[in-house]
Formats: structure tokens, C-alpha cells, sequence
């Protein structure tokens, strides 16, 4: 079954203002050099403004700078991205979940699931869980006893929620997510470590995404708090009672140590770190793979990145690292030396 | 249902001296600043010292060197933080698993499984497995055929352990884990890659502790071990003939290449790794974020971590990182030229 | 059950020329050091050839300069260690699976199941997917509705493969492996992340093999594709509408950004990242921990390690990394001063 849309039936829907045919039909979206005509394509980035020349898409969306760059259907949108955004929405809306609970499904005494909820095959819901309204839990998810999931959440096969935790409305979770496993916490005694209990929980906000394999894990005395609109890519590690800051998005690999807390609106990149106990303002950039070790208390962007370069020559100017505190002392000694011969002519 | 004790049953149970009201009744821990009158509390870092004045505790658990630094109801102990962990543990203990096999559970021919083991629902146990007394299986996982799981272990839901690995008592594994998995292992012949079957197992001892989504690998020809007391953080990967020794703790993200001997007593920090084939000494710190590409032989603090800057600034300085053997000949040059000079004076 | 084999029939399946006594009987490979006289063991690293002499082995692999290294019973071959790959293979067969339907899977509607494939128990079938000849579908494996999965494959527990992806033959995929959900992929707008939907699939060539825990993303609009004979390790995180080329192999915890090109025949070390939107040659050798962000147009060996040191060592050394521009300014001018007094000379 494909969805179609004219034009113009878009722009009723999602805003904008329609130049050229608004008669022609949309039914999926594409890149401006793959399109056919029955998609819809869109342009943000001016390296790829000589594409709209040669494009087959049947319309494109287009800011206000460029409305007169083609003659061809067009929507014209503040913000084009977002727009596209909003109309592939539109054309791949996610397969309706059957609302019931698969036969093979596990559901614990006093669960409570709403009867527009979807328990999917070889699901198993914990004691007295709750699962909101329209939410759909995929193929071998566990929700562990007493965990409170909103509505509309989508959790994909195979997540794990630990007991108690408490998710908003809207998130979508992949596959092999784990939330509210037990924080890192031991107490060495004589020789031994002994475990210190994880009693907080994990509490997530409306409209967060978590990408798959990611985990969180739960507090020790309080909770780890992920706020509203937080998007996580896949592979992330959130130890115990961090706390991430509204609309801040991680991408993967990203370990944050346990009680460091993030602001809102940050954006860290792939397999960067932030250390312990720690506070991240609001507005900050963290570049790729660069480890943060004190707190950041103005918004701004951060780098910590070796650059590459050919093993050979790496290997040349890497050996100098660990000599480093003896060259900035000869420096020192050169230029009171040659401070004293200039002083001598 | 709330447990609680009084002041005096718990020095009974856990040692250490009660000075002050010993009648007081404790039923949860909590911080200084949180605490409400029903809570214990402690104090091992001075920074918070200020605190024992304003809490709302019911008692706090104190070194010696404290002991009257407060009035009010407290456990003297050798070591408050151990002392804690052990309070909590009476107060937080684990709701019992329900003995037997859920009836969604699949048992392979001749396993073996203990009377008062806990097979939680869809879980999966292998033919020939033997599960240990009061063992708890998680709901999905899967135990292969063959391992040997010890007693008293607990897997939370969806953790896999491959065929003849053998676990020690007492494990804790978090979601996700997948212990067993093949090595990496593989030779180059004719522009193809050829597999290099994986016929060691994973062979852990007792009391280990495993984070969510932690791989340890089995060996390629021999086992990988990990001994007793050793605690994983999550999302670590350990390549097959790794040995990691007792008591160590590794934090999250953490890799460790292929037969690796890591010695007793290490502490290693988060998203760190540990090249192949190396050998680490017993009471070894390694830094997050550090690399240790060569055996260390001597116990000790390690790092290898990129300073971060402003993005601005590290630009500015890195540049020069591509350049510093010329840099460092230059000052050898500088140097020479002195010389030079200083001798024609 | 134990197989075994005359040298002589090794040599008549696999190649290679017998050199001693061919009627030896071999029934497990093992190292020089540790094989006893039923295993066989391989020399190519010169650093073990003083064990040839001590060795218990019943048999050894040798390449042609050492065919007379020893008088011991050999199989001479001109790639020892793939030879000893092929006759681990052929005693250690993996156990038969058998073919069928556990009655404890869900399939869904429409799905098409080889007569000769297994599907085991709590395993769970989209509707639409098809399972090839031969392959073995783990306990509590998940495959996406539509999603086609090619001949002899072999998924380990709880592996999960989203809808509409395409799986050539022979792939092992170990437990907790994700391939195909959602690339990270949002629109800023108005202060919230609009989702993009990820429209397209991941791809997955023959003979390819991932650890635990992997993940590959699918594709934005168009597919994410991993072509023959790769090889990956645990815990990497591939994301959308990446391609890795034929016969790359990637070692645990790398992480690739979107949209990036990898060539044929790399070789990626452990925990190194690539960025998105870059091109990256065949051949190509990345250092474990060197993050890549430019392409790379060249054959070769690329690193970007900060090298360890005792921690007090690192940071009298590191706290220079900060003014490195200032240090190489302040060569400069010593240079710019001492050209003026010799000048003066």
C-alpha cells in the first residue's frame, strides 16, 4: 500500500507556502539525486544547490532564500529540514501495532496495560507495571516489577526496564537498550569489595529516543534522570545519578561517569567522556572522542582530539610527548641565555 | 512491607560501637543532605562535614576520628563507607525469587537445575546445563548448552552465556550481557578471511560483578578467566584469552585485546584499553580514556589523557602536534647555535 | 563423541604435504606449548620455534623454510596459520541443528521458512521474512517483518535483525547483535528535535561475521551496506548509510559515523572512530584509539595514540599541550633574535 499526497494537501497539513503545481502527487521523500518523480526532495546545504538543475524529483522543499531557484513544485519553509522532516513522517508512518497481548506474552500479577496497548510475542511485564495508552512493547522486552511506561511509547524487541524505573510519554527505545540496571558502586573492605545496593531509579521524560545497546544505569540513593526531549544514539553508557539537561543530543559510544550533570541543549559527540561528578552548562558542544575532566560552566564547544596522521610520522612526533616538560624548560633556559648575551652587547 | 531495625540490632548483626540513642529505628539509607529521621547516613569525606550539623538523619555512620564530632545516634566503624554498603544490603535485600521453572521456560535434555534455583519465564536453558542452589535465571536469557552456573548467581533478564563456559557463585550479571561469544580470531588466505574456530570457554570465578551489555569472549584455544571479586562496569568488551585478576574493577567502555593478563587489584577507568598480548602488574591505576600500549611491570598511576580546551584554542595548539619533531630540532638547532656563540665570547 | 584423523587424510581434505609419520591420529588442535600427542599445532612466529624441540604435539604445521625444523610428523603448507584455521574447522564441526520449528517461536504471517533451516525456541518471525537453506535462528532471535535472511546463516541468541533487511548467506551474528534500527537522525526546530524517519535498510553482503553486541543502523533514505567477508568484532557501532567494503575487519568498540565509505581490505584497531561523510581507501590501517576526521586517500598505517606514562610524569608533560602555540611562538622569536646577533657578528 503506498501513501500519496498533492502538494498542496502537504502544505494544509504541515504549513508552508506552495509555488509551481501544487497538483502533482508526493509519496515518499529522497535525496535531490535519487528522486523519481513521485517523491519530494529538499535543499539546505548550498553544495548541492547545482542539483536542483538536474533533479527528477516531482517537488522539493526550499527556504525563503532560495523560493525562486527553480520553477519546479516547491514548498516554501523556514526551516526546509524540519519540513522534510515532517513530511517523510507523513509518508512512512510506523505500522499500526495490534492493541492486545500476544498470547505468549508474561504478564505479572497486577499489571496494569491499557487495552489500546500492544504486548508483542514473548514479552514479559513484572508485578504491578503499568503500560500507557497506545504504547507498544516489542518481542521479548522484560519491564521489570512496578515500572511505570507512559503512552505512545515505543519500546523495539528485546529492551529491558529494571523495576521501578519511569518513562514519559513518547519514547522510543531500540533493541537491546537496558535501563535501570544497577550503578557501578563498591566500597573496598579488607581485600574485598563489598556492593553497595542501587536503591534510585531511573526516570525518563516525555519524547526522549535511546538508541540500541544503549544503557542507563539506576541511581544509588537517588535517581538518574534523563529530562524531556533527550535523544541518545546507539552504544551509550549513563552511569548512575547522572542527570541530562532538556533537548541534549549524545552520539554513540558516549560514556558519562556517575552524578555529572549535563545541561540543556548540549551536544556531545561520538565516543567522547565526561568524568564524574561534574557540571556541564547548558549550549555546550563536546567534540568527538574528547574527554572532559572538570566542569564546563560557560556554553561554548570543546575539543580534546590527537590528530591523525601517518604511523610513521606519528610515531616521530609522539615520542616528543613524553618529553615535552623538557623541551618547554630548554626553551626557558635559551631565552635567558640569549636575554643575558643581548644584555652583554 | 518496610524492614527496620533498631540502632543496637544493627551493631549486633554488622558490629562496629552505637554511641548516642541505640533505640532509634532505621529503615532506609540516605545522604546527609536527604536523609529523613528513619535513615542512616554517613561520613567518610570531610567536604561534607558541615552536613553533620543540619541532617535530618536518625543516625550516621562515623570513623573513629569522628566519633564526637556529632551528638546524635551513630555506629563508630573502622570503615563507614564498608559499614554502609552493609546496612543498606540488611535494609535493601533483593525480593526472593520464587524456587522452581516458569512454565514458558525451555529446559534442554539432562539439565541439571537445582531445587531451589529460579527460572524466570521464556528463559532458555541448554541440554546438559547445570544451574546451582538458589540460583536466579532471569526471564530471556539463555544459558548454553552445557555451562556450569554456580550457586546463589543472579542473571537479570536477557543475558546469554554460551556452551561450557562455567561460572563461579554468587555472579551478579546485568541485562544484556553476553558471556562466551567467539573470539575474534581469523587468518588471511588468498584475500579471504578464514575462521579461526573459538574452542576455549569463559571460565569465571566467584563473587564477580557484570555491568549491562558487557562481552567477554571465549578462548581461541585456551579459557578466558576472569577470578574472583572482579567487578565489571558496563558496556566493557573482554577478547577471548583475556585473564583479569581478582578483584580488580574495570569501569564502563572499557576494552581489553586479546590475551591480556591483567593483574589483582587493578582499577581501571572508563572507555580506557589495553592492547594485546601485554602484561599488567597487580595494583595498576589506569586513567579513563588511556591507551596502554606496552606491558607495565610496576604498580602504579597510568594516564594518557588529551587536555580539552576551548575548540578555539585546541586548534590552535594541536596544529603544532603534526610538528613537533621539527619543533624539537629546532631547538636542538637554537641550542647548538648558543653554543656557538657563547664560545666566541 | 571425538573425531579424529590420520595426518595423511588431513592432507587429502585440506591440502598441504605430509612430512614424517603420516598415520599419526589427530583429534584437536592445541598451542606448541600445551598440546598433547592427539593434537596438532602450527609454527609462524619465529619467537615460538625453540618449542618445536619440547613440544608433546603428535603433529605440526609448518610453513616450507621450516619443513625440516623438525623430524616430528608435519604437514608442510605455504600459509601455516590458515591451514590450522581449516583443520580446527574440521574437529571442531559446530553441533548440527536441527532442522525445524521450536513449537515455543512465534512466526508470523506470510513468513518463509526453509525446510532445512532452525528456528529455536522463544524465537520470534516477522510476517513476510524469509529464512534461507540451513540457517539457525537462536533462542529468542527476533527478524523483522519482511526481512530476508540468506542460506547457512547462523544467528546466536537474541540477535535482532529489524524489519526489511537483507542478509546474504553464511553471516554469524553473535548474541545481542542489532542491525537495522533506527540511524541518528533529527531535525532542530523551534527548540525540539523533529525525528527523521530511517527509511532505508542495512544491507549485508556473504561471509560476513559480528560479535556481541554490535550494531549497525539502517539508512536514512537510502541503505547502510556491509559488503562480503567483512569481519566485525564486539561492541561497534556502524551507523547510518555507512558502507564497509569487502574483506575490512574491525576490531571491538570502533565506532563510524554516518555516511561514511570504507574500502576493501582494512584493518581498524580497537576503540579508533571514523566521522561521517568521509572517504577512506582500500588497504587501509587505523591504530587502535586514532579517531579519523579527514578521508583518507592512501594506502598505508594511520595512528593518533596519546602515549602513556606514569600519571605524575603525564601531567608535568600534558600541562604544556595547553600552550603549545606559545611554545612554538616563542621558538620563533629565539630563532628571529639569534639570526639577528649572529648577524651582528
Amino acid at each position: 500500500m503506498t501513501v500519496s499526497y498533492r502538494l498542496s494537501e502537504i502544505a494544509a497539513r504541515l504549513g508552508g507556502r506552495v509555488l509551481g503545481d501544487a497538483e502533482v502527487r508526493i509519496s515518499q521523500v529522497s535525496t535531490l539525486e535519487k528522486a523519481r518523480p513521485d517523491q519530494i526532495s529538499f535543499l539546505t546545504n548550498k553544495k548541492y544547490h547545482a542539483q536542483l538543475a538536474s533533479t527528477q524529483a516531482g517537488a522539493v522543499i526550499l527556504g525563503e532564500a532560495d523560493a525562486d531557484a527553480t520553477g519546479m513544485p516547491r514548498i516554501i519553509s523556514d526551516n526546509p529540514y524540519a519540513y522534510f522532516a515532517r513530511v517523510s513522517s507523513l509518508l512512512n508512518s510506523l505500522p499500526e501495532a495490534i492493541p492486545g497481548i500476544h498470547p505468549s506474552a508474561v504478564i505479572g500479577e497486577g499489571a496494569v496495560i491499557d487495552a489500546t496497548a500492544s504486548i508483542a510475542a514473548t514479552a514479559v511485564i513484572g508485578a504491578g507495571a503499568t503500560i500507557g495508552a497506545f504504547s507498544v512493547i516489542g518481542a521479548g522486552c522484560y519491564i521489570g516489577d512496578h515500572a511505570v511506561i507512559g503512552s505512545h511509547v515505543r519500546l523495539y524487541p528485546r529492551v529491558v526496564i529494571y523495576h521501578d524505573c519511569v518513562i514519559g510519554d513518547n519514547l522510543i527505545a531500540h533493541s537491546g537498550v537496558v535501563i535501570g540496571a544497577d550503578g557501578f558502586g563498591f566500597a573496598m573492605d579488607a581485600g574485598r569489595w563489598i556492593k553497595i545496593p542501587q536503591i534510585g531509579r531511573v526516570v525518563i521524560g516525555h519524547d526522549v529516543e535511546i538508541g540500541a545497546n544503549t544503557t542507563i544505569d539506576r541511581g544509588a540513593l537517588d535517581d538518574t534522570v534523563i529530562e524531556d526531549g533527550v535523544k541518545l544514539d546507539n552504544q551509550i553508557q549513563i552511569a548512575h545519578n547522572v542527570r541530562i539537561g532538556a533537548h541534549t543530543a549524545i552520539a554513540g559510544c558516549v560514556g558519562i561517569a556517575g552524578s555529572t550533570t549535563i545541561g540543556r541543549y548540549c551536544r556531545i559527540g561520538g565516543s567522547a567522556g565526561i568524568l564524574g561528578h561534574l557540571q556541564i552548562a547548558d549550549h555546550v558542544e563536546i567534540a568527538a572522542f574528547t574527554l572532559i575532566g572538570k566542569s564546563i560552566r560557560e556554553a561554548g564547544s570543546y575539543a580534546a582530539i590527537f590528530p591523525f596522521s601517518k604511523a610513521e610520522d606519528w610515531r616521530k612526533n609522539t615520542v616528543h610527548l613524553r618529553h615535552l616538560d623538557d623541551l618547554a624548560q630548554r626553551i626557558k633556559t635559551l631565552e635567558q641565555e640569549l636575554k643575558l648575551l643581548n644584555s652583554q652587547h
